[in-house]
């Protein structure tokens, strides 16, 4: 039986609109899904090319653990997909959000040069899951953009494996990925992350200089 | 008789929106409290975990001087409930507004070394209770932040009757806190003291960058 | 017969209502004025202390040339009602607006130095009534601000007077006065002038930093 | 037989509040096209002086290849409806848009001498028809801003066969210019490519500072 795309498009419509207004799914890049099924794995994530802000039932399609259109017959899912199964797999995660904010994206390039960045000290990291102090210590890996999905897709396996202890990872000048164990939690992930972001890049070197 | 949760939610979810709208309760930061009764004392308070945009009276719990939940029987109120008794207690207040913005979390650990970072000359200080003239000097105070709530309580009430002229004062890389006689009146305190911030962010030193 | 507040108040909530989303009104700052009557003067004001964003008709009196309100018995005019009876008299304004953003606080700030700074060279000048090319320099006065309400009006008076072209003034670290024959254009040059005040502060010294 | 200026200005709206929402169309600042016949060529384009998040079908106009109203008989098209022809003419585009955000404004200052500004590695660009990879290289003219249109037309004219990869173009101090071969692939370019400048303008020189 197919999911009950209207019922998931409704709260992703709530999400795309409310992200949509931080500007942070700009254009019609972002791209969101929900696990319907663990076994097989089926996935319930963005077409390709939608804008966010004004998502319907029509702008989802079902996907397969190898990403293939499992529902409706036609449609095509976002050139990310292969990433979100990834992330699913290696996190059994329930939910994975995709942001392309102006922070996350200036602070990939900054530090790519690290393959990541460290977030330690803020309060708000307590709002991402198993996080008890503001002394906690986040690694936020960054990883090359690349356009070879399958390639790309390594990479991230490689990354969620190496950092276990990772929230969420950033591709270069490409935004940043969140996930959780349902919806609501990953979307709480993606404000912590991008405030985080925000604050990191304004204070280590003003948020908009460097060498 | 318990509080009507239902008519302090409607007002706390319309502040809600408001702040989150602006950004300063991103995720689910920031606690909202409003004094029900002052003999014995007892505050509705935010409950943990709330995104402070989608409040109902569900997410509201009642608690006393020790910070203790009197009603409903279940619920968990924010983790921050300790600071707020000591706020209303020191101050007096009827109505205690945390906020997690990004220039209070910036500011707060610029000026740690110096406890605190004074504002002056700013018009918008007449929006302060009691302030007349923009020549008045506010001294907002800052404090380690910490985990443990009855030791940082205890900083709290120290820092309230060291600075008794004190109309908000930041935890580190924490946000802000502010009162009022009123809600409204703590409502106006959050804007002015946050438009102040920004203010002096941006002046002092670019509001970017720092030795 | 006094205004019809009502009207003006659908007016006037719709302007406050935008401006409170810009976060040009923070607080309670800000004031808006109309002209209700030429001879005798009569302005319909927003009150004191009131919320720009939760503008109603009982926001609104009038006054009359000495700032006075004639209309209803009680009401507390905006602190500022004596600026707008200047503005109104030498411009011969049919609507003053004023707001309190955070780049003409900046701003006003930096170039006090100086009685005020040019703009020139932007297209967005041409928004300014009576101006036909970005070529246009626009002299904007800044006055020391002072709650000496007489002794600031007076200053106001000068200002204007010795700044014929002027289609704004400033008040250091207390915002911006712009006005129109019409509400419409009065609005239109708070939208101009703040876009012109933001596009300056970020270009000359990078809109953060200053000696 | 005259366009159906309703159902246009209804598209025209919802673009108007969106862009007017991000501070792209401030004022009266930008203005919209759409081609509404080939041959002859005939386009509905916004009016002049007209707010931007305010239109109804009273704010278009038709004008022909000279630029000349069509329909109705009067009402006044946008000073730059030249411009709109030459894009179309040049590009075969079906919409064109022009937004005045703050980011266009100082980045076409910044880099005037150059007469143009590179972008390149970003994976938005994916967003801009016909481009495939973040490795593209676009590569954004700019022109000095002009009064005269006839003049400035034949500038547009020229930069658009010269550089015939460019998605958009800006004008200095004047804001940017962007075009679909639909109304969605317009809006599209303009969010792809504000979101570029705010990118690039923070990133080479901190967004805020220059020479």
């Amino acid at each position: 039986m197919p999911p009950d795309f209207s019922t998931i498009a409704v709260r992703l419509a709530e999400i795309g609109r409310r992200f949509d207004a931080r500007g942070w799914v700009l254009g019609t890049s972002g791209n969101f899904s929900v696990v319907v099924n663990r076994e097989p794995l089926r996935l319930a994530i963005t077409s390709s090319g939608i804008s966010k802000g004004e998502l319907t039932a029509d702008g989802i399609v079902e996907i397969d653990r190898a990403a293939q259109v499992t529902f409706p017959g036609t449609g095509q899912p976002s050139a990310e997909a292969r990433l979100h199964v990834e992330i699913v797999q290696a996190r059994g995660a329930g939910a994975v959000l995709h942001t392309h904010s102006m922070w996350s994206t200036l602070l990939s390039d900054r530090h790519i040069a690290g393959r990541g960045l460290a977030v330690e000290g803020y309060e708000m990291l307590k709002g991402l899951q198993g996080v008890a102090t503001h002394e906690h210590r986040e690694w936020i890996p960054i990883l090359e953009n690349d356009q070879d999905m399958e390639r790309l897709a390594g990479q991230v396996h490689a990354a969620l494996i190496e950092c276990r202890g990772a929230h969420a990872f950033l591709l270069r000048r490409h935004g940043m990925y969140t996930w959780g164990e349902t919806l609501s939690q990953a979307v709480r992930h993606v404000e912590i992350v991008e405030f985080l972001l925000e604050a990191v890049a304004r204070s280590e070197r003003g948020g908009t200089t460097w060498p």
